[in-house]
């Protein structure tokens, strides 16, 4: 099904407004959590619910692995699977192909299972049929994203695999019974070679997909070439479909993707920062593990008191992230997904008041 | 200060009442989840909180090791540490003794910590004194606790040098500044010799504690053996002071404790065989890694619809508990210690209710 994008208000080229698909609709801009093997770590739906998010994530790699789609699916799909009523994404497996680096040709990428050595090949097509499966509410096509720098023969290869697959997996998709309840994203690649990029989101425009995904950014470059790269990109997608920058979690580089005009957003960064004590507060990154916090009676963040890790002193969450006590990942996860999801909602609640700037501009201050 | 026990009813020989500290009054019996090092694993005082506990356990060992007792101490004792409003009792490194087996001379106890292999002396003396900056409700007194089987001659050693630690630490406590915020539990030992374990009993209360604990306990003997000489202990303690089992957390040990007038227990079973997949069930013990449940969506307990695991499937939780997602351990920690929590509840109530004998049979029909 083809999903929507209305606008509720612009403000330069940053826009808010909501994302409808089958499931109904999502507030945008819009962060939405990772939860790769169908849970993010330490957290439940219920959790993630109270936090109120969205949209979360599922990996089709991983879940196609362990427990297997079909098993997903015999549990009612990812939904049923996991208790989460609001929407779902699943990422086709593309991003592994840029952190495992399998063996990559003309009709797929061949896995080695990162859980018992096992090989599995993934095909466009079959990226197709294990996320119908999974039965997310968003599903994304199987394409190749090099990390960066990368030559410009690399980009063009991957552009025009990407390409290839993409009308492979429009065809399997549109060929099976899930259309109706599923949408399906193209990611548009070409690194941050600018004639690769807009080709590259012609040829998938042309494909004709549910929304528009802009992939192999935030991988190696510069905050300069990724803008640049991004602009010239979200300057021809369709207005009235959804755009998402997959991979960036990061407050200046989500406030200068909405400021390009991106609507949804997905990254393990504030997770993953959380377990290792660095968290995000409202006056940057703070770094819990540093000696001087000992002794903190203070909460993480002062200027947050409704963070869920509110109650607890930088003392003590600090003693529970020293000896690996695993509360100290969840109250920091949860903290982290908190900060983050809020930072989004200011951020979206600044461009229905027309000072979008201002909120960026106050971003780059702290964060830049 | 001298905890008192307030009988609301007894049922033979088992009591359901109230033990009172400086802290106030909680109900009895009491199963008390321990959190180590400062948190129960993967659980926050919120969650302990919900769950409905009434008494958490803190580490003397590890605490004194990791974040030590002073910062502790700094950062508000482990009440204002932890943010926990309710009774906290810290065992006294005692149980260290077994488990690590430290050299023990006359003086004491010499640890290497398990962080950084630094050598650590505890005596009666400065386990009292860390214990008063940990600052819990009630503190233990130092003991030798054998594993059994064991010669007599190692039984009558460790009865001697308990009972010369006891009154060391009884005279240390008394001397601190501690005492009126505190009670001190004295401890038995002896092991299944029933002549031995009543002249442990009468050595300690002879010095003369704020309550008294059966150690030694639960580390290898038969649950005959177990039953018998714990009675032969209980029969001679005041019956106006509380009585603790050391270590037990099993539905059947509990229930015969009870019985032989036992009113608070504590055990890191529950949680620890929850991180390995093994839940309590109202039809006994489950292992949720068995391959029939993978396309279960049933839940955990059918029997248990207000468990907090109730929302998610066996088939679900099975996969996260086999891929290692922290998620799993949360959840079934959750719901293994509000199974307990609740266990014990419905134990006291059957004493109120003077069906003790039925509770007990019904207990030994599932998990006998």
């Amino acid at each position: 099904m083809r999903a929507s994008f209305t606008l509720e208000k612009s403000d330069g080229t940053a826009r808010a407004g909501a994302v409808t698909t089958a499931r109904g609709s999502f507030p945008t801009p819009c962060f939405m959590p990772v939860g790769t093997r169908g849970a993010v770590r330490h957290l439940t739906s219920d959790d993630l619910e109270t936090l109120n998010a969205h949209v979360v994530l599922g990996n089709t790699y991983h879940l196609m692995l362990r427990p297997g789609a079909d098993t997903v699916a015999e549990l009612g799909g990812l939904h049923g699977f996991t208790r989460w009523n609001r929407h779902m994404l699943t990422d086709s497996g593309g991003y592994q192909i840029f952190s495992l680096e399998p063996k990559v040709d003309a009709e797929g990428a061949t896995f080695r299972s990162v859980y018992d050595g096992s090989t599995h090949k993934l095909t466009p097509e079959s990226a197709v049929e294990v996320q119908a499966k999974l039965g997310a509410d968003i599903q994304m096509v199987l394409d190749v994203c090099p990390g960066l720098p990368a030559p410009t023969k690399v980009l063009r290869h991957a552009v025009d695999t990407s390409a290839d697959w993409a009308e492979r997996a429009r065809g399997a998709f549109l060929a099976g019974a899930s259309f109706e309840m599923q949408s399906q994203f193209g990611i548009v690649q070409g690194g941050t070679d600018l004639a690769l990029r807009i080709e590259s989101a012609e040829r998938t425009m042309e494909i004709g997909f549910d929304g528009y995904a802009v992939g192999g950014l935030s991988v190696g470059e510069s905050q300069e070439e990724m803008v640049s790269a991004l602009g010239a990109v979200t300057a021809i997608l369709p207005t009235d479909q959804p755009r998402y920058f997959m991979g960036l979690g990061d407050p200046v580089g989500i406030v200068e993707a909405v400021a390009n005009g991106v609507d949804m957003f997905d990254c393990v960064l504030p997770t993953r920062l959380a377990r290792h004590g660095t968290l995000l507060t409202s006056s940057g990154k703070l770094n819990l593990r540093r000696a001087e916090f000992q002794l903190s009676d203070e909460p993480i963040d002062p200027g947050s008191p409704d963070s869920p890790a509110a109650t607890w002193s930088r003392g003590y969450l600090r003693h529970l992230l020293m000896v690996k006590e695993p509360t100290a990942a969840r109250v920091l996860t949860l903290h982290n997904l908190w900060w983050l999801l809020r930072f989004v909602d200011d951020l979206r609640q600044s461009i229905v008041e027309s000072r979008f700037e201002e909120f960026r501009a106050d971003v780059h201050a702290v964060w830049g």
